[in-house]
């Protein structure tokens, strides 16, 4: 599957990628083609892949990619079809080749091809308010509204039924039906995501989106960051109340019930049917269960079980915490 | 009184209330009108008023209303002029009645009546930056700015001396003189109120407003929710910084100050000279007295008498909290 | 120095200051001017300062001002070149007379100078969006984008190859080189700062600046607010994520990172180097060292040395923390 929000600007040689990267592997042909970036999992033939830890082992035995950013230690367990291309820091060097193949994807400048939706095709389909401005390939369903000063930037899909409040900015974002998202949010930016060097860091690419499914709303002043590698999705019928932050790649599963100032940081999964009270904070990399509640104000910092009720900082059992607070 | 922002479609036939509830009582008069539905102490003869908890017991002898959404354990506190409509869940009925009286207060669609302010007969009357949006019937005291980009939707109604900022949305709300509004905050959206439903929750109806009464001030990016039954009240002469969220029915009293990034949860009512530090969170239906103080980062779980100092998670007596934690 | 935002409407006579303060002392030149008023450091002959705890005695004693407010009991401190203005409440007086001179620096009303920025001189040299705001004397370097709907007020001074995103406010800032803000920031807007007073309490003038160094990125719907006497300084190359809340005066070394929805107080000083994890919150007038790392969710309510690793609330040793809390 193609990207839809970022345009690949490959094929890139990979004498080009070995450039880029300082390395030198003479036994690879210099003139091939390499055509995509993506995961160990997702990579086809002709597609460069990245594998930095051992926990990814078994990712890497069955990729197809044909070749993969990679460490000397790491190397062994890639299939003789993957051929390595060998580097003291896969992240660092997973960032500069994505950057190649996907430029517009570090930086988050504004849409300069949104125009004022009366000028748009979209003008005799959508009930919109005034200041309404919707980037280039921009799709909405039937019965859809939009609020004052809004932004809608380029290629992005909004469903039927969806009420999208005023002074709101959505980016790189694909809504389904019936989604309300509420004033002054801003959805689908790059994700805090960089490599700390003195002096100026370096940003990776989040070539990721935001989903949001069926039935979602999202509450006022909440920020929806975009995915780096994958996606960042709102689960079916969840309702996120306002001052909330998702982070990248945070996945939230279906019939969750999120309250006020709740942050969720990067790459954190969190079950169907998790209700999560206000102010509480998940860190990152964690899975959260199916029918999980975790108390307002409580700090997570590690995976909790389907069916837990939690609380405090770092949060544990509820009743054990009631208990020794009492 | 009747609703200052939501117009009621009343009368309803009683009939068609039981319809709506699919309940039967052959002994009502099917062709009743009935006219308002309001809270038990609220509601006058010919309203329809609801009670769903003992707690309530006492208001439901004295209510004056002529009919009662209840249940059968609860429908013999009722005095004889009221009668009792059986339903198994009386706040679910509760919704679906309000939301036939008060079929706009479900949905916080943008305002489509608002207009350039140039445009409006307000442009003699206040000093106003560009871009600034008007819904019809709105009120603006003498001596009143409002800054670039802000709605003010309809029926809002803003006293003397008001400062407004900027890319702010301000709707259901009755301000009070010197108010001061900062920018990119939400004003007057309804609560994050609804009733969980597997594949589609129900959104119950917010027919309250926010008040703001004289002298206050609210700092940038903040959010403050209207009430559903009653109103949500910022009391005079209280400060907010910025980023702070108040969710609906919260009544803050006179002479309070809170920080940054403090989260009132709903119900709540805060007492008079109450100090709040920074990003603490109280949960929502507690009391909080008169000249309490809450440390920063607090977590509040219960009521709190007047004149105490507090601080943790859960909150408990300063002093006590830092001995402990020494 | 000059203030670079804040018109200093002086020369005022010290009859004019007295007469302000209520306060009498024959034996001073009723016609004589006076300049400026700056603190005990920075202000000049015929400046006047003000001086309110013993803890800056050995400022007070240098101080090079030819008028002072302070107390009967501090007065002693103070060079025979510095004439003492005797108050009861310091601050109050200080911020009284500072209103005096800065009488625009109390109120952060719109800035009614801003024009769309196609009828300003800086449409040939910025990118821009669609219904961009400038104020006067707004100077913006070269290769610098400006997203819909944002508004940089008058005198802002913005370097070169700086991303301003959509539905910002900047006022009263001074932003370097490769500076990113992205969407729905509020930067420079005066600090939570007054004195409470029953029914209407008394704000007091912020009159320093928020400068951001080389290199920054400032995440979607933070808050950034400027100095009272002194400035807010976010150092080079530090990144902040959305949702964070810097309060006036606070001090940020270089090459930090803050994680979202994180606040720091009015006047804490943050090294270099700094990791605070999100949700984490940090007292006022506190003192971060160097190489700090504060875990997600931490209050921090002490001062912290030089590399440090913290956790909890109060925070304390991170090792400490997690073996209390097995």
């Amino acid at each position: 599957m193609s990207n839809h929000f970022f345009k690949n600007n490959g094929p890139v040689k990979i004498s080009k990628i070995q450039e880029l990267l300082s390395t030198k592997q003479d036994q690879l042909n210099s003139d091939q083609d390499v055509f995509d970036i993506k995961d160990l999992f997702s990579s086809k033939k002709n597609d460069i892949t990245f594998f930095h830890s051992k926990k990814y082992k078994d990712l890497a035995k069955n990729t197809k990619a044909s070749f993969c950013i990679t460490t000397e230690s790491l190397k062994e367990d890639l299939p003789k079809s993957c051929k390595p291309i060998l580097v003291d820091n896969v992240l660092v060097a997973t960032s500069k080749i994505t950057a190649k193949f996907y430029p517009n994807s570090i930086n988050d400048n504004f849409d300069d091809t949104a125009v004022v939706i009366n000028n748009t095709k979209l003008k005799d389909k959508v009930e919109y308010g005034l200041n309404v401005l919707i980037g280039k390939n921009v799709e909405i369903g039937s019965n859809c509204l939009i609020g004052h000063n809004t932004i809608i930037e380029q290629n992005v899909l909004i469903g039927n039924n969806c009420s999208i409040g005023c002074n709101t900015v959505i980016r790189n974002s694909i809504i389904s039906d019936n989604v309300k998202i509420l004033d002054n949010c801003v959805i689908g930016k790059h994700g805090f995501g960089f490599f700390p060097i003195k002096d100026k860091n370096l940003r990776y690419p989040h070539i990721g989106s935001v989903i949001i499914e069926d039935n979602c709303e999202i509450g006022c002043s909440s920020t929806i960051d975009r995915g780096s590698m994958s996606n960042t999705v709102i689960g079916r019928n969840s309702f996120l109340d306002n001052q909330i932050h998702i982070a990248h790649n945070v996945k939230i599963g279906e019939n969750s019930i999120i309250a006020g100032q709740v942050g969720i940081a990067g790459s954190s999964i969190i079950g169907n049917n998790v209700r999560i009270g206000g102010q509480a904070g998940i860190s990152g990399h964690l899975k959260i269960g199916d029918n999980v509640e975790i108390a307002g104000g409580s700090g997570v910092i590690k995976d909790v079980p389907s069916n837990s009720k939690i609380m405090g900082y770092p949060a544990k059992n509820i009743r054990d915490f009631l208990k020794e607070n009492r």
